[in-house]
């Protein structure tokens, strides 16, 4: 058990703390050594300060562990930690996270850093090369640390699916979203809201969205991350689901592959993650359906433990090339499993 | 009340014949004057026939008449009838409209005969010409009533969006739906199916929309209806939501209008119901709502009656000219209130 | 116009005041002078400082009025008012609407002041002979006016169906509820909480009703309201349905009268304000059906306006006496609606 | 594998039998070997006769079996067969079931024959020994094999709550059930009937719940079943749930235990099936949570892989002795779980 990293959680009493929580119960390579959150909560024990809405029920130690302010003082003098799991809201994230930066190393949910030069935003079976970029980050911060991000929930699915479309050439692509309700935290959207009702707006998503994926997809020259060389634009609405987020998805190409080819493309698509066997990295990153009607939230959300995209209905486009659906976990995928493999990846490379 | 005409429903027992019963109450130029249905209701009193899913209660008049069987000579039985709304079932539909066209003007709901050629497909503000084919319809297949039909309910209220983009050179249309329940009829989707999910299929959905629309925005030439000159690709979801199908919409056109002329036309559209002053015709076809997260089913259904077409998030595009989300009532604008509106037109021109 | 009533909402931005707002359109003693709310919305126009959740339109006069803080002075700057209605948080109603009711007639929706001895609990089709007890009130605490307040919206709706069972000797009542979500306000309950789910618990719910219901059907003798003799016990639930609030209640009466008695008790029953045909009184207090699976909320809610409470499956129990379901809408009956009712009622009876 | 039991499923492709499927994946006593349904699925692979609608994926070999008619003939032809599941609608099971029943052991979720006097009615916490009834039956009947069967899905997560207070003197039991989508099977509910909305109706439940309990609790003294001496009434309801039936029940004993004597009972009570180990027995037939909002279906419902039942809420009622909530998934504990639980019993006890 002993020769676990120690990890500490920042804003460890939110939907996607909680998950993060979760999640890392019985994980191989990290154990939780610190909980901290907003001062509203530090000083209380994690079940007094957390209202828990996971499904599974709240582990005992958790529980009667403290939870402490989400600053380097407080979270050293609460334990040795050797990385830390940010998913702190957008507003607080930014110097905060910032100030472990320059001592830790940071796994960061939220889009304060996105989109800095040298800050990766990382998908591990996507860029892993990207990680690199926390050396050139460190020597010019200044910092022992660093801070690597993950996309946007949204982003991070849809993104999965676009990586073996790359061979073909991809030009545009036009996605309308129907996101969880897990997506926007705990308490989030009010139930008055959204009984008998579609929300046709989240704010800010459509742009993390569009600019998110070309850098996600993007080539690391070493120095700096080169956009990718397409166009995203992107619908989003928020549906009457608790946890996963779908995706109808038009695609452009320069080539005109079959809809065998592509499927083909999808679903033999691996990773780094795959080929490094990390522990939550699931079997396929895109699993394929066939059926008609799939995929759909309920049903397909936990393939892969929650860490796989399924795909289906992959059709030809009388406009675009093709089109199809896409289905993720937000909370898991898209969520603190994004941040946990992201972990796992870089301790594999020697980089944390 | 007595120079009203009196009609006839065919599938007063389904969903969209429900929404007929009701929205004929009171109505001024029509009275209903039979209901007709399948075998296994006819011979029953309504009320005893139909599970009625309105919120309004059944009018007593109505519970108490009798349900005859769908066909010419029971509904002459029962009845002197001067037209025919129909909501047949789709495999129901096709020689049971047929059969009462040879005597009677037909509305119809139902698919089975909108993509023929002598078969008008309606929506009064945008192509009232298009009525004048029943007069070929009539002579070439020897008829004194004729067919005419209503489009599918996705496709009515995008299609009124359409029409004021038309001038400025439409070329692509990109839309993704999220359909409500009761577009599926009663008792149609299982709860046990949509409970926390989305169905991203509708069958036969998209192959509608992306047919009907160049039809029904197409150039009647004295002949036949010309096909529209511009595309349109359609992914189809249904959404936990009772009535509204809302609709992302992505545009490119010729010409690059900025978005006050795009928004002014979608709100200065009138079409001959308006001028004719039928009395389902809404005020405005086009509602443009300015709240970035409007239009919403629960909220925006019901504008104008529930026929308007309420458009909101106007939005230039990086891929397309402009994107907008619109949202209309799919039983009232995209159901009942299509074919009486419809009627109400014919009925004007003198044509039934 | 101008003998119409000048009204101040203390609230008016919440769920129950934007109720109050929809209600008072239009009505024929009332009119709103004055917007009053917390700090945090005074200064705003009330379309700003609202966040709008009824179904129908924010009226454009209401839009554009100033929101006041709720204090008397920053009320009376505002405008001449003549009666407030307060549907303030239960937290501030306390202090704030003791310092209206010096100057004004005060109707309050809180909780604060229903079981104090000299203030009226008021349901106007039962115990409209209690509103006597504002002058005992106005002498006692040398106040010009006075405060009277509604009962909790799920006592309201079941002590209306109580009030005819009087006459055969009440014992004793068990309530099982099944609440709508608006009865918590907005924002209200998460969605994430309720979202394939029930809530069994709904803070202070079953003491409220177990408490109030015996004062509202208690006998004032000129000096006091002695409470009524019958117990009650509750069982809360919160259920995943917008508006109305289901009620499954047995009953053990001192008599046996037959099912067809009961019925004819509920279906009969009328109070004074069907006598002095106020405003807002539904034609019938008590609608009874007879569907076997009837009231249910979405379709029974709006039955008198949202005024009448509907009662069906009343049927014999081998325990109590009898059982049946009851529904009332929890915000307009159960909220705006009594607050306007009982208005009318001490206006009419000249108390106000 | 070999010397497992071979068992065949009748209504195998309905909801409850999906779940039997489920439920028997890897199981360490029975293996499926029939799958049967009605004529309509007979021929078909499985896998085109189902509409699976578990979370889980349709396991692959189960995909591919062929579907038999649900007929003594037909099912042997398909395999050799040691005890038949039967989950057949009510219409359909009492025929089909005493057919099999001449020669196998039927385990029985159909209402069909449960009140027949030498049918066991069995939830083997509570009584184990009314199994032996089958001997009589047997006798009577002239059977090789026999018939017992599961109480209704309400009634058994209720019952096994009532057997811990026996032994206070339970006197009179009211009840009112919020029961959850899945206990109609599917496609059962129509999502048009229960979005926004509660049903206050399920045929024939309450008169179910009323009559089992008795029978269940009841004395078996070697010849038949005597009811139990206490008073059970019932008010069932369906509320939008997934899974897991909530119930508020109000208590009358004929002693007066504390809170804690009470909840102490609950917490320690176990059955047979936890001294017989069996598989599928729960470590606590029921659990108690303190939190002062729980039991709550979705939190709560896999609890003990959904074969406990969750009490909360335990309070002293005013009219009663006490109250509480408790809640049990209706397809595992109140479904199929009851069925293979109940044949592990007899299987222990040698009688099957």
């Amino acid at each position: 058990m002993s020769n676990k990293r120690k990890v500490a959680i920042l804003g460890a009493t939110g939907a996607v703390g909680q998950r993060y929580i979760q999640l890392l119960q019985g994980h191989p390579w990290f154990q939780i050594e610190v909980l901290a959150a907003s001062e509203r909560s530090a000083g209380k024990k994690f079940k007094d300060a957390c209202n828990w809405i996971m499904e599974t029920n709240l582990p005992k130690e958790i529980a009667e562990m403290p939870v402490v302010n989400a600053d380097v003082e407080s979270v050293e003098k609460a334990g040795d930690v050797d990385l830390v799991f940010s998913s702190l809201p957008g507003d607080l994230a930014g110097p905060v996270e910032s100030e472990f930066a320059a001592m830790y190393p940071v796994f960061s949910k939220a889009s304060a850093h996105r989109m800095e030069k040298d800050v990766p935003l990382i998908i591990p079976e996507i860029n892993p090369d990207h990680a690199e970029l926390v050396k050139l980050q460190q020597k010019a911060r200044g910092w022992k640390g660093f801070i690597t991000t993950d996309p946007n929930c949204s982003t991070i699915q849809l993104a999965i699916t676009l990586k073996p479309l790359m061979q073909f050439g991809l030009r545009n692509v036009v996605v309308t979203t129907m996101q969880a309700l897990s997506g926007a935290g705990y308490p989030g959207v009010a139930s008055l809201d959204i009984i008998d009702n579609v929300i046709p707006f989240i704010s800010g998503e459509e742009e993390k969205m569009e600019a998110e994926a070309l850098k996600i997809l993007g080539n690391f020259n070493g120095k700096v991350v080169e956009n990718a060389d397409f166009m995203l634009s992107a619908s989003c609405n928020r549906v009457h689901v608790k946890d996963g987020h779908l995706e109808s998805v038009f695609i452009q190409l320069n080539q005109d592959p079959s809809l065998d080819e592509i499927e083909a493309a999808f679903a033999k698509f691996k990773g780094e993650p795959q080929k490094l066997k990390l522990p939550s990295a699931p079997e396929n990153p895109i699993v394929v359906r066939h059926e008609k009607n799939r995929p759909q939230p309920r049903f397909d959300r936990d393939t892969g433990c929650g860490m796989s995209v399924v795909v289906g209905r992959i059709r030809k486009d009388r406009i675009m090339t093709f089109k199809y659906t896409c289905l993720g976990h937000n909370t898991v995928r898209g969520g603190a499993g994004a941040g946990i493999l992201s972990a796992e990846l870089f301790v594999a490379k020697g980089l944390a």
